[in-house]
Formats: C-alpha cells, sequence, structure tokens
C-alpha cells in the first residue's frame, strides 16, 4: 500500500502542496497557489525600494488552498489516492523572513490596528530596509562578539532577522511594542499545524536561527541577552522569551491538530516536521551529502553544502551560514548563494530589452544570445544587482557592465548578464574548495536548471566542472517531504532517517551539461578580470587599480573573433 | 548689394552647403546631400567593428548637388540673389579622413581595379583599425621623438593620419604600393576646386596636418623621413612627397577653376579657402577667441580654444592638438574632445531602450530623464563607448554603467549616460585650466545644443558654469564660409581678418543654461566618483581600489530621495 508525505513549499510568490509516494518520491500531486496581496504576493513601497514585505494571511489561507487542491488533483489522478495514506508533513519557506506575533502567537498583522502597517507584515527574505542595522549589529559584534560573525560569514546581513527587528524597533516602535515575539515563517507554519503556536510552545528551526539569529550552540543558543539589549533594548525583551534550543527536520514539531487535520482534509495526529528554508530542503531534495554541492538556481540562488560534524572545522569567511545540523542531522549545514540570478536576466527583459516580454523576451534573446561565443560581446559584468550575498556578504553593492561600445547589443548584455552570475557561482565554489570542503559532484535545481540549458551550459563552461540536473522539477518541495516521511519514521511506511529517503526519493537526470574545453579556457581568461573588478569594488582593502581590464577584454574579444566560427 | 561666401561641410553622413550674407552672418540658403554608399554614408564591415570608410565619390558628387541645391533655394528664396555675388568659398571636414591618390591626384577608388576595396577608400575619422599601429608610433616616438607627441597629447591616436597609412601598408600592401599620397579630405575638396589637385600642387591644411599628423613648425613641419621609414619603409616614401608648408584657413590655395566654376554654377576666380576640420571651423563659427571654449556638441564632441602663439605655452597633456594657427591665423589652436556623445544616446534608443526609436525614442526618454534628480538613479557611466580622445587618448577603452539594481529603469539608465558624457566634458575643461588656458565663456554649438535643452542644463550643472550657445545652427558651414570671407578680402565685399568676420557674422542666443547650486552640489560628488573610477580603469599606472564607490553612489541617491522635490 502506497504511503504517501506532503511538503509545503514556501516561495516568494506563491506556495506550493507536493504530495510525493514515501517509495519512489514519485510526485502524486502538487498545486500552487498564488499569494494575493501586493505585486506578485510582494507589497513594495515605490518611495523606498529596499522594502518587500508579505501578508501573513496568504500564508495561513496558501496552507488550505494549496493542499486542498493537491489532494483533490492526487485523487483524479489516481482513484486508490486516500488523503489518510498522508503519513506526515514537512515546511520549507523564504529566509530570513519574520513576522511579529503578539502574546498569543497570533500575526499583528491579523489585528485591525495593523492590517495594513506594513511593519507589521512579514518581512520577505529581500527585504534590504535594515542595511545600517546591519551595519551596526556588525560593527558591535565585530568588538564584542567576534565568534558570533565567525559562523555568519563574517558579516551580518540587512536581509537577517536581528537586523530587521532592529530596524523595526527603530523605524516602528508601535508595531515593536506590541510584538511579543517574532518568528520566522519557518517556525511559524508547523507550529500553526500543530498547535504550538504560542510563544512559548513554539518550536524554532534550527536552520532558520542558525544561518540567520546568529544561534549556534557553542554559546548557548541565541546571541546573549546583554549583546542585543547594548543595541535596543527591545530586542533584549525579545531574547528573554526565546528558547533556548532549536529543531532539525529530522525532528517532529508536534502533530497535526483536529482543527488543521479538518480545514485541510487530512488524518490528524499525523507528525508535523521542524521547517527549514527552502534552499536547505531543496539540496535535500537533490540528495546533498558530503562531497555533493547542491545548486539551487531560481530568481536568486543558494549553494548548499553538508561536511561532517567537526568541531575542528574552520570558519570560511563569507559564507553566511556554518550551522550545524541546519540541512541534514548529524551533519554541518554550510550555506552560501546570490541575491539575485534569474531575477537579473528578468530585469533586462522586462525593463530594458527592446519590446519588452511581449516580443519575445527570454526567448528570443535566449536564441540570440546562444550564437555569440565566450568573449565576443567583450562585455563584463558584475551580478551584485540585488547585493553580493557569498562571498562579500554585502547588501550595498550594485550592478555593472563594462566593455560597452556603439555596437554593443541587447543579447551581448544579455549573455554577459548570464555570464556573470555564473563568475558569482565560481566565486562561491572556489571558496568553498579553499577551505577544504570537498566537491566531488555539482547537482543543480530550481526553474532555471530545468529551462534554461543555455544557463546550464555557461555554468558547466565557467565552473569548468559537469553539472547534473536533479530529476524532481520541485526538489524544495520534495526535501520538505522526506522531513514529513523521517518524522513519520519507516514503521509508518516513511524512512528510518535522510540516507533512506534520499535513496528511496531523489535522483538526477541522465542529461549533463559537460564543460567545453575552449570556452573554459577562455572563461579562465574572464573569470580573471571579474575577480579583479570584484576586488576592485568590492573587497574593502585598497587594491591595486584596475585600468588594463577593458583592453584584456578587448583583446579576447579580437581573439575570439579572429578565429574559426 | 549684398556679397556671399559658401561654406562647405563635410559631415560624417552628409555635405552640406550654406551660403551665408557676409555683413551678417545670415543664412541666404543651405543644402544638404546624404552620401548615397554604405549605411548612412559609412562603409561597415561587421567582422571589423572598428572599420569606418567612406567612398570619395560621395565626396565629389556631393560638392556639386549641396552647393547647386543651395543656389537653387537661395534664389527661391530672394529673386535679387546673384550666384555672381558668391565671392567666396570655405571648407570643413571630417578628420583625420585620409584618402589615398594615384601620381596625378585621382583618388584610387575611382580606379576600377580598387572600386569594392575598402582600404581604397576614405578612412573616416572614427574608423579605428589601426589601434596596434598607433601603439607602435607612440612607443617609437616616446623613445625617439618624444617631442612629436607632446603637441599631440602624448599619445598617437588609432584615428590619425600616420596610423590609418601604417595599417593600409601592412594590411592592404596592393593599395598602399599604388597610392603615390594620401590626402586629408580637408586637403582634398579645395585642390580639385582650384586645380591644385596634382600632389605636387597640394596645399596641405595645417589644421589637419597639425592636429593628426604630427606637423609642427618647430621641426620644421612633418615628421622626419627616417622615423617614419623606420617604422615601415612605405611611410619613408610617403613623408618625401609630402611639401613642406601647410596652410591656415586666412590663406586661399587658388581660385575656382572654369569646370568647376561650371559645374558649380558659381564664377569662375574666386578664391577657395585652406580646408579644415568641421570642429576648428565650427569654433569660428561660434565666435572662438582667448577667453572663450568652444564646444561643438553631436555624435561626437569636440572642444576648441585658443591662446596667444607664445614660444613658452607649455605642452598640455592629453590634449590631441596643440598647433600654431590651426583655427585662427595669429593664435595657438587647442584641440580636445570625446569621441562618442550623441551616438552613445543613439546607442541606447536604438539597441538597447524598451520599443526602439518607433515608439518614442529620444523624446519619450528625455521627458522621463527630466524628472530623474541628480544622484536620484545611483548610476554613473563612463563615456567611452568610443574610447577616450581626451584626456586618456585611448581608443582602446570602453563604456561601462555602475550601480545598477533589480529597480533600474530605462529612463535611468539613459540620464545616467547623458550625465557621463557631462562628466567627460568637466575632465577636459579642467584640463585646460590646470595648465593656465583662460576660459571665461563656454559658447556651445552642434546639433545637440540647439535640440537637447535636458543635456545642456545637465553640461550646466555638471561644469558649474553659464552655457552659451551660439546663434547660427550651422556653425562649421558658417565659419567655413567666414573663411571664404576673409580669403575674398574686404575689397571685394568680404572681410579683412577673422576679428571682423566674428564681429560681423557671429553671435550667441538671448537663452543661457545656468547652473543649479543644488544640482552642482551633487553633481560635484558624483564627478569625484567619476574620476575614481576614470582613473581606476583609465589611467595606466596603478592606482588605489574603489571599492567605496559603490556605496558611494548608493549614500547619495538615498539623501537625495529623502529630500523633497
Amino acid at each position: 500500500m502506497a504511503k504517501y508525505v506532503i511538503g509545503l513549499d514556501y516561495g516568494t510568490n506563491s506556495v506550493r502542496a507536493l504530495i510525493a509516494e514515501t517509495r519512489t518520491g514519485a510526485e502524486a500531486a502538487a498545486f500552487v497557489w498564488p499569494y494575493a496581496h501586493g505585486e506578485e504576493g510582494v507589497i513594495l513601497d515605490s518611495a523606498q525600494p529596499d522594502l518587500a514585505r508579505q501578508h501573513p494571511r496568504d500564508y495561513a489561507q496558501g496552507l488550505e488552498e494549496s493542499v486542498r487542491g493537491a489532494l483533490r488533483e492526487a485523487a483524479a489522478a489516481d482513484p486508490a489516492f486516500r488523503p489518510d495514506d498522508v503519513i506526515g508533513i514537512g515546511v520549507d519557506t523564504t529566509g530570513s523572513t519574520p513576522l511579529p506575533l503578539d502574546a498569543q502567537g497570533q500575526p499583528l498583522a491579523f489585528q485591525e490596528a495593523f492590517a495594513d502597517e506594513p511593519a507589521a507584515m512579514a518581512w520577505l527574505w529581500k527585504d534590504h530596509t535594515a542595511h545600517a542595522e546591519a551595519a551596526e549589529i556588525t560593527a558591535r559584534a565585530e568588538k564584542e562578539r567576534p565568534a558570533y560573525l565567525a559562523k555568519c560569514g563574517g558579516i551580518y546581513s540587512s536581509e537577517w532577522y536581528w537586523a530587521k527587528l532592529l530596524h523595526a524597533a527603530r523605524t516602528a516602535p508601535a508595531v515593536f511594542e506590541a510584538a511579543h515575539t517574532w518568528a520566522e515563517l519557518a517556525d511559524w507554519i508547523p507550529a500553526i499545524l500543530t498547535g504550538t503556536d504560542t510563544p512559548e510552545a513554539m518550536r524554532r528551526s534550527i536552520c532558520a536561527a542558525g544561518h540567520k539569529a546568529m544561534f549556534h550552540p557553542a554559546w548557548g543558543g541565541y546571541p546573549d541577552e546583554a549583546f542585543l539589549a547594548d543595541l535596543h533594548p527591545g530586542l533584549g525583551r525579545v531574547r528573554r522569551a526565546l528558547p533556548g534550543q532549536a529543531f532539525h527536520i529530522g525532528q517532529a514539531v508536534g502533530t497535526l491538530t483536529d482543527e488543521w487535520a479538518n480545514r485541510l482534509g487530512l488524518s490528524a495526529g499525523i507528525p508535523v516536521a521542524a521547517g527549514a528554508f527552502d534552499a536547505h530542503l531543496g539540496a535535500v531534495g537533490s540528495g546533498v551529502k558530503p562531497g555533493v554541492l547542491v545548486k539551487i538556481i531560481g530568481t536568486s540562488t543558494c549553494d548548499i553544502a553538508v561536511a561532517p560534524l567537526d568541531p575542528a572545522f574552520p570558519d570560511i569567511p563569507g559564507l553566511c551560514g556554518i550551522v550545524p545540523e541546519s540541512v541534514l542531522p548529524g551533519c554541518l549545514g554550510l550555506e552560501a548563494g546570490q541575491s539575485a540570478v534569474g531575477d537579473i536576466f528578468d530585469w533586462f527583459v522586462r525593463r530594458i530589452a527592446p519590446g519588452g516580454p511581449e516580443r519575445g523576451g527570454h526567448e528570443s534573446l535566449t536564441r540570440e544570445a546562444e550564437r555569440l561565443r565566450p568573449g565576443q560581446s567583450g562585455l563584463l559584468a558584475l551580478d551584485w544587482f540585488n547585493g553580493n550575498r557569498t562571498v562579500l556578504v554585502d547588501q550595498r553593492l550594485t550592478g555593472a557592465i563594462l566593455g560597452l561600445n556603439l555596437q554593443t547589443s541587447g543579447p551581448e548584455i544579455y549573455r554577459a548578464l548570464l555570464e556573470a552570475t555564473a563568475m558569482g557561482a565560481r566565486v562561491i565554489l572556489e571558496r568553498f574548495e579553499e577551505y577544504g570542503v570537498r566537491i566531488e559532484r555539482v547537482v543543480n535545481c530550481g526553474g532555471i536548471s530545468i529551462k534554461n540549458p543555455l544557463v546550464m551550459q555557461i555554468y558547466a563552461d565557467v565552473l569548468g566542472r559537469p553539472l547534473e540536473i536533479s530529476r524532481s522539477a520541485q526538489t524544495c518541495a520534495l526535501g520538505a517531504a522526506m522531513a514529513g516521511a523521517v518524522v513519520a519514521g519507516a514503521d509508518k511506511g516513511g524512512h528510518a532517517d535522510f540516507d533512506a529517503a534520499a535513496a528511496a526519493m531523489t535522483g538526477v537526470l541522465e542529461q549533463r551539461f559537460e564543460p567545453q574545453p575552449a570556452a573554459v579556457e577562455t572563461y579562465n581568461r574572464l573569470y580573471a578580470l571579474y575577480k579583479r573588478v570584484h576586488d576592485i569594488f568590492g573587497v574593502r582593502e585598497e587594491v591595486s587599480g584596475g585600468s588594463d581590464v577593458m583592453k584584456e577584454l578587448l583583446a579576447i574579444r579580437d581573439e575570439v573573433r579572429g578565429r574559426p566560427a
């Protein structure tokens, strides 16, 4: 008798419920519900380009809509399917996406007084309003608690929990005072499903706490109260109400309540795993393990690797998270990433390129860009359109395009932007290896890895490695579903651990992208220039100038043009 | 009885004949004939983006078409107008635009064997195929003849006469061997009009020879034969056939032949002034004199100033010409410029921006860009899309756009490109002043100065000075016509000298562009960043890095956004 698990995947624009078969990982059904508020689910403010919020009502409504939708589809696809055969639930979300809760654990945004107040919403991962506060936290930690920074890349980001809370305390005191605590979205969804959503009962995700809130077992959990209270007394108050422990995805936070079982159409009492971030569960759904780097490539990119738990493991500068058990139980979770990838390509198509999306957009630009050879355009771009997450950890960096001339075409710029993200990916991979993280295979997942062979070939050529593609098109939801299977346990038709779950439920496509030697050689030269510009504009120390960068680009361009096609 | 002079203005895409009244400078008629060959008159090669040639048949045919057209229009506008009242002709052309001639002075391109050979055409000013040869000439002159370089900015350009000849000698030996000499277009037009077009009789323009071919009285004219022959024996041969003297625009090269008088419908025997470059005669037509900088702003920009002839005048690094009498008799001519200005704006509209020219183009982008305040976009661009002529004298530099983010819009980029050209203009103005060239007024002419108030306001704000606009819309042709009036002389109804001609024939519009203090202050800050990036990418010595450039841009952006509009 087939058993099923549900993976709930809270993305930037929508929530997806995936129903997966536990023995094979096969998708029985999936249903996507786009958030109702804002612009494609994101509440923006034209006066504050750094602001990005979401309404928690979308999260709650989306839970019901997506699960019920998936159950309907599973039943339609297979008359033998029964909701009672769903044995566990896992949850992945964006993050750091904290939302303020009252003393009962209700989102403040549910109160009439705060219904239209952006500060009372969820602060979406890509909200960068807190850059000044992030710098302040970094400066204070550098002086007083350097250990805190060492596990999160040396610089605290404006995307993260404490920076956002501090910004709220400073700029929206009414909201901040009304908030009893702030939950990550990854904490809140499992909590409401299991009735553990009071601030006292809520079990926090080690993935969210460790990567975004400086939680680490080495200092007994969250940062100490004195440190936080010095930043703002209100942070000290929030800290006092936080628990000392956090949970990995192999642990259940509770079981499905009668109320939610009823609302979703599932059996009460099935276990719900602790939540984690989408990328981390995407890595799980792609079969991450020591030696395998998983790249989740979409609007932004996450790079997830794991290493055996080892007290001597080095602090890798610029990695935005080195957290025990944040990805897999028993392993150190290592997170890196790029703040914008697909978003950059979309920017060009939507805001800049001739004719906009209705005149071909990505398809026609890709067709033209495919005809160009590496180095041919003389262009070099920096992929910092949404800041740089790894290795510079600096949201105040911006994108650049160098090498423009009067003949430069739209497809040339488009390709240069694709290449720029590949160069950024290489910086990350080299940083891992520099610090002894073994990377024998690179497995890719996420929309771009499936839909855009040009991007994947450029990545293979820039990285100089074969690239594999995860078999599932929904690896984040699949990883969440795997967590549901592990907390259900082998006895109930789930799995004893993630090794077993990965062996049964994950895999890669036959198609691989192999690096092409000529392209690799050209990209090695372009990458050296990229690194120069990267360091000139991104590295804080004074470095020597890049005055021959453009000539080098032209020399490469001319050489490439002189070669037979 | 009114007397008239004709100014012939050979531009990049067309030739214009202007008939001007000598007492007032008033335009009696003007006629433009677009060149027939190539793309808007320019012969291109998609495999060699640096190549830009023109067919000399267009020059000869255009002479007849434009003068006859202008005479028709003058007669139509004023029944009293008689072609016999035209008392002199002046000529301005693009340059350095050399063309190879046979022993009789006929363009090689007129021979059937070379009819389709690009090397036998005129090598248009913006042809950059000779960048390697320019570097070679620079290197050799640095070692062996540093004085040659000191008068032309320290670096010999790929746009110039000897670089183009050397490239022809290397890459098109059949053409080069068949060529008895190479004339600048500014030499050739007056020569054919006056029947002085044999290589022996041809009178060369001091403007062309001095600014582009290292001609200087200090070493007796053109570079010495040994120096040139060492570069290539063929250059030694060309040098031997060149004269020892060159002519300024106050000197006639001869009088109109019967044949050309007949073809054009003018009186034989009227004097034809020595030719000069368009920008230089544009400055004359704008009333250039010591203390007045004239900016000719079009697809590219020239900055022309003059200083009293003084043997102690310093060699100004990066100026691409310090030549006695190249602009006005009795003055040192000083030339600087930007290799692309309007061309950059066109690039964005034609090749990149949404919808292209048919959907609004410059007009709609200008409308949107006008609404933006200085610094608001966080963007900074380098205006090197066609290299940098002054002060870096380096055609192998390229354009750049920094500060891009996911919200960056087309109008923001468009405005950043306008601003970048203004920053480039400021570098030039500061270089003049640094070396003691007095600049009390800035008079602008050329298409952009008349048609684009947004550009002019940005220039006033970036330069921090009031900007005046030349009264004539055709200052280059007017300057050429003034040369015709001076060579005709006061007795014939012309003028005794250029002071008299300028007083009678030139003037400025009432409308001036005044710098706005708030914009000046923001642009001073942006200019400091521009200079940093300029030096990082453009200056040959190692300089310290620009790692805080982007943060500064954002700080300015945020500050500006926080201000009331």
